[in-house]
């Protein structure tokens, strides 16, 4: 089946072309652009993005790809007769991997050792490390699957939290008894209705004191300001990946409290990620040309009406 | 047996006083101190010391017990009559978590990602990250194992290097052919007459271009000069957890590199130190009490003449 595939670059153009047939028609094209003319079967959206121009997209695009794992907000964008597909296997595990490195640096005494660094410092302060401690793991779908796999060498003892409790995972309903235990907390869980403002200032007390709070997740889970109250008087460690809002506005004392570490929403953001983004447009397109829907179809309001 | 045991400092007398028999004991007392009119059964170290005073224990100690792994150096010192017990436990594994933590910094853009926290400058590099990357480890003693564990979750792919090849473990001999394979190398060898300068200029020539020399063994295994003149001009990044000279002095090229990680031996420097190195020492004291000798004598030159 021949097919119309909008890509959103010339770069994945380029390398997309010489491994999709040639009859499939790929076109550079994003939401708000002209119409082409023909109904466009997939659409590749670019890989930070707002949604909102997903809005016109009736009866010109059949399936919108996102080069996201998240989608909070998308459905409020996304029109009937579009279904909408998120990016699932592309960045989990280098998502995983940055929740490891935050979590490292900071238990290893970054950013302080990072501060010693740029004033030629010789300093060498003792941080309490990984090995022997208590890390508490909120969600256990694909971030947090990849989370555990990296955690496994490192001498830690893992509790696993999910929505419901099942086998060895623990409800979210059990954190007040959880959360004191808890040398290091992972927030891997999407956002939702649900998780919004998850981590508040009862979450957030319920902590040791020195605890360290990873974030890989969305900003919104945290109440930031509950948390940076927290950070500042040295009751917890933060190492945050994303933030409410982004990006993180100069000035914001997240930049600058000692126990803050800062990565400007690298998660899924490595040189690798071609090698796993471009792949999983190849199968949709061979999907979409078998006559089958995508996969990963997350947002399906119906047909236009 | 009654014996005598020497510790350096009060910290060390207060942790232990109460986990070791009242029978034995225990004083403050460090080389080049008063003698104190008996034999000291055991005399613990400093963690970080030099060992030119250990020359005037002869007959005063029978055995010394250092709190580090390595003991380059530490036989010019030590005279005949005593014995010199390293510290086997207590830091390989906090030092292999360091060299993940600095392999991971690294493949995820620190210090570039530290010094733009610096600058509230909210950008988003993308590095190569650790999935997919080949490691070379060159060592596999009681630091290559435990940062064996460590990787073996981070889908990387990781070459082992030992002094003789065995099983799937490579020679030395052959890392002319192994080193243009590898993005990623992190010394983990024992500073010997074998090992000293082994990152020379053509080790490092052999490297492609971007790869990451990571070390936490001793900084003199590495040609310091050879390696600047490298990461200067980009052709290689280092992430160093020990250097020729320590402390690195201000002003060294290193601290400012843009491609280089400066850790200041923080190795085996965390505050779950004191869980390994007390229970090693209480160990060391019930040998002796059994009229055995101690653990992990690692230089011994015979009696006194």
């Amino acid at each position: 089946m021949n097919i119309t595939v909008a890509l959103p670059d010339d770069a994945m153009l380029a390398r997309l072309r010489p491994t999709v047939d040639t009859d499939v028609d790929l076109v550079v094209w994003r939401a708000g652009d002209e119409p082409i003319g023909r109904v466009i079967d997939l659409l590749v959206i670019p890989y930070v993005v707002t949604y909102d121009a997903l809005t016109q997209l009736a009866g010109e695009v059949r399936y919108v790809q996102s080069q996201s794992l998240g989608y909070d907000g998308a459905a409020n964008f996304v029109p009937h007769g579009v279904a909408f597909c998120n990016a699932v296997g592309v960045h989990e595990a280098p998502t995983a991997e940055l929740a490891l490195t935050l979590v490292l640096a900071s238990q290893r005494g970054w950013p302080e050792v990072a501060r010693n660094q740029a004033a030629e410092n010789w300093e060498r302060p003792a941080y309490p490390g990984l090995i022997g401690r208590r890390v508490l793991l909120v969600g256990v779908g694909g971030i947090g699957r990849e989370v555990e796999k990296r955690m496994a060498g490192f001498g830690a003892t893992l509790t696993r939290v999910a929505r419901t409790a099942r086998n060895d995972i623990h409800s979210v309903d059990e954190l007040p008894a959880l959360l004191p235990e808890a040398d290091i907390v992972i927030i891997a869980v999407p956002l939702s209705d649900e998780t919004r403002g998850l981590v508040n200032a009862a979450f957030l007390d319920q902590l040791p004191g020195g605890a360290l709070l990873v974030n890989v997740s969305r900003g919104s889970i945290v109440d930031t300001d509950a948390l940076v109250e927290r950070v500042r008087s040295g009751a917890l460690r933060s190492a945050l990946d994303v933030f409410d809002p982004e990006p993180l506005p100069a000035g914001h004392p997240l930049w600058s409290l000692p126990g803050s570490l800062v990565s400007p929403h690298l998660g899924g953001n490595v040189l690798s990620m071609l090698d796993r983004i471009d792949p999983l447009v190849v199968e949709q397109i061979g999907l979409l040309r078998q006559g089958l829907p995508p996969k990963h179809i997350v947002i399906d309001k119906g047909p236009a009406q």
